[in-house]
């Protein structure tokens, strides 16, 4: 089997980045299949521990990721090298020569400013082709009235971006088979026909929950034989029958700009905005908190000398804050606590959704993470049919590392100025605009550090932008 | 006690409606000091059966509740009489005449048509003194930065709706005693001063919250005692400081009809509402389903000869449809099924919070429904100082009597015609447009039922409306 995963390694060096030819099987292949594993090199640097948390055993991990760059980049070895530098930064994107992406759509990334060994964010995007399920007999299945598709099947629009932490490990992996999980569930798709309260949207939306459970509990299975460690953010969308659905499960962040107007199409998952569901399931499952953390909140750490005094808490029914009387086990670690960029599960990962993350515990604890943070995505809708849309509407995806730094105006105003510089109809434009998105968030080296104009920090993340234009899907590509 | 209980009652009848004098203590009372109990008659009718469910022992809770209609009506005993009757349903108001309610608000109820013995709704408006509370030592406390207000104690504006089922006992009680824990908690305002990230605005939406919680633990006490069976969605609004807080545990209705525009201050909570968050309690607590229902969602009702058959489903995680092969346990009964007003929990209620509901179980079982229903309200609020509100805007507050029938629309259309037939600073014009609400919603006797202009069915449910104008708080009063 290492065998395999090396030839696999060295077909993935020496064609520039191109991935192995597909399974011709239907079936999901697992992981060897799809992951290029350990070369042996040693990691240059201790494990990586982005978001905090245990990290993972580094080795095999690390020098993996650091082979690894999205096959659409086309990078030769010394392109991998170059994305791979943490002191040029230097902004990554697919040539503007031979085959462009679906839509014409633009990319750009950039790496680190150190935080980690390698960029740890990973992304994908293709076009997906779903072929019918067939019945029980093998026969094509006679098309009834309300069926979605027929046994020849359909195609779908795929983009994703990955934001690994802990390890490059499980975004590589996502970014390899998520959207085959969506494939095979979208097979389901052919056996539908018009049922009360269920319609095909919602047909969709349910493929893309089911098929992030699938690949979590991938992630759970392979780990050990594969050392698929750490954990991920995944930020998905689906283009399919005129509907975009955007599926966010993470820290990431989409945002459509259309005409100069900002609609969001996700919300982030973090300690603070899931505070609620982190205390329901505390409360409903105290051996969770294995007699170590208190479900309840305080606004700061409660102190042995303050039992019996009345302080601030909510708990997770309360939006507000009320008093109570502090108990001995109020002394407790909190649940959550920290607040913004700050905020931790557990007093150990920032993030509360996502994929992978199935060995993560609490530092010096063998209390697990993993019952907290949800693989479930909350899937948004756009219907691209409801508004005629020009060519300088685009929907944008980012990690965290472009919106720490960034907000949707500023980012809104990047895509008017940089479309406009260009002609409506030149495919170019959209990577110049990722680009362009990446470089204001990453800044320029200046007084130590990486600098905005406005002389703040930029972003020392690893940053990933899909810009996907939205007037004409297909007339581009 | 018995004698203390039938004095009240007493006192209530012979004074015209008018409450009892409050007890001076600023502890809480308990029921008995606030409920008036039941007279020597026997029931009417059999049992109420509202929205399904075990019904109370009816014949204290039902007599109990015939003597029982907001103070503010001062209704004398024929008025009582008049106000609880079926056949005419004539719509009651507070007399033109006397004292108003506060901020000249219009208040307008009507009977059901028969669904339940007597009016299950109830209403409150106060004006509540808030006592500072003082420190240990008694003396007064000093005044420190940051304080919301100091030991003088201040004053807030308050409106409650209460829609009672299965009695009218929970609602009764809910009506004279909620906005007394709103009080108690708001006395820890006194004690406050600047934390992090803790405002004012959120100490008072916590007092709110856990004012409902506090009702909902003196209920399940008392409720042997006093025979409070049922329960009740509650709709409450707070006015203190410039800021309208709407707490709602339910599917009553607020919104706010701003120069013709529509601002929706609540959001109902049903088992079709409240899918995820119940689906969510009975996977992590099993027990709680009694191994006679499943946790999961089908478009219908699985049958056995569908075992091993692949079938749509949805969890606690899901907002779309996906497959699965059903099994034995698929063919227990779906904790949540039915749609719209026939949907239900556990084949029971179909209301999600509210107060009460302590002994309630399901039908031919031992199984509690009270786990499932929240007595924590949402609270929305409205800064009254961030616009200039002129005579015709309002805040309207409906049981579903009301909401049943009629759209927000068509709410916003009869505040704008009753309210320019009246002169501007004409006080009775919210009583007028409470009254014409309460009217376009019940319909009149035709064709063997309540009709409105179009035919349709008018509501046979108990009917009750606030309407609070916005135009200049105290203004008016």
């Amino acid at each position: 089997m290492l065998n395999r995963v090396r030839s696999a390694v060295a077909h993935l060096v020496s064609s520039g980045g191109a991935p192995p030819p597909r399974p011709k099987s239907p079936d999901l292949p697992n992981a060897t299949s799809a992951l290029p594993a350990a070369p042996p090199e040693k990691p240059r640097s201790p494990p990586a521990r982005s978001r905090g948390g245990s990290a993972a055993p580094a080795k095999t991990v690390e020098a993996r990721a650091s082979f690894s760059r999205p096959t659409f980049l086309q990078l030769s070895p010394g392109g991998l090298r170059r994305a791979d530098d943490h002191a040029g930064r230097a902004v990554q994107s697919p040539p503007d020569t031979g085959r462009r992406l679906p839509w014409s759509t633009g990319y750009a990334e950039v790496i680190n400013a150190g935080k980690s060994r390698h960029n740890e964010d990973q992304a994908c995007c293709e076009v997906v082709y779903v072929e019918g399920r067939r019945s029980v007999s093998g026969a094509p299945r006679e098309p009834s009235r309300g069926q979605l598709f027929l046994h020849q099947g359909l195609c779908f629009y795929y983009w994703g971006l990955f934001d690994g932490h802990a390890g490059g490990g499980a975004a590589e992996m996502a970014s390899r088979l998520l959207h085959r999980h969506i494939r095979e569930q979208l097979k389901d798709l052919s056996c539908w026909s018009s049922q009360k309260e269920v319609t095909h949207e919602s047909l969709v939306v349910g493929a893309i929950e089911n098929a992030f459970q699938l690949m979590d509990e991938q992630m759970a299975r392979e780990r050990r034989g594969h050392q698929v460690e750490g954990g991920c953010c995944a930020l998905v969308v689906v283009y399919l029958l005129g509907k975009v659905y955007v599926a966010n499960a993470g820290d990431s962040r989409a945002i459509i700009v259309r005409n100069g107007e900002i609609i969001p199409m996700s919300r982030e998952f973090t300690p603070e905005t899931e505070r609620q569901r982190l205390q329901l399931l505390g409360f409903l499952k105290p051996e969770l908190l294995g007699g170590e953390f208190t479900h309840l909140e305080f606004p700061r750490r409660v102190q042995p000398k303050e039992l019996g005094q009345r302080m601030l808490y909510r708990d997770q029914n309360m939006t507000g804050w009320a008093y109570k009387k502090i108990e001995l086990e109020d002394l407790r670690f909190p649940l959550v606590c920290g607040e913004g960029k700050k905020a931790r599960v557990m007093a150990t990962i920032g993030v509360t959704r996502g994929l992978g993350d199935h060995n993560l515990k609490v530092c010096s604890s063998t209390l697990p993470i993993k019952p907290f943070l949800s693989c479930f995505p909350e899937v948004r809708v756009y219907d691209l049919t409801q508004y005629e849309h020009c060519p300088d509407d685009v929907l944008v995806l980012g990690t965290d590392g472009l919106w720490d730094v960034t907000s949707d105006c500023e980012v809104a105003t990047t895509v008017d100025k940089v479309l406009s510089a260009y002609e409506p109809n030149d495919p170019s434009r959209y990577t110049a605009l990722a680009q362009a998105l990446v470089l204001g968030a990453r800044g320029t080296p200046r007084d130590r550090g990486w600098r905005l104009p406005n002389n703040k920090l930029g972003s020392g993340d690893d940053i990933s932008v899909f810009v996907i234009p939205l007037g004409g899907p297909g007339s581009y590509s």
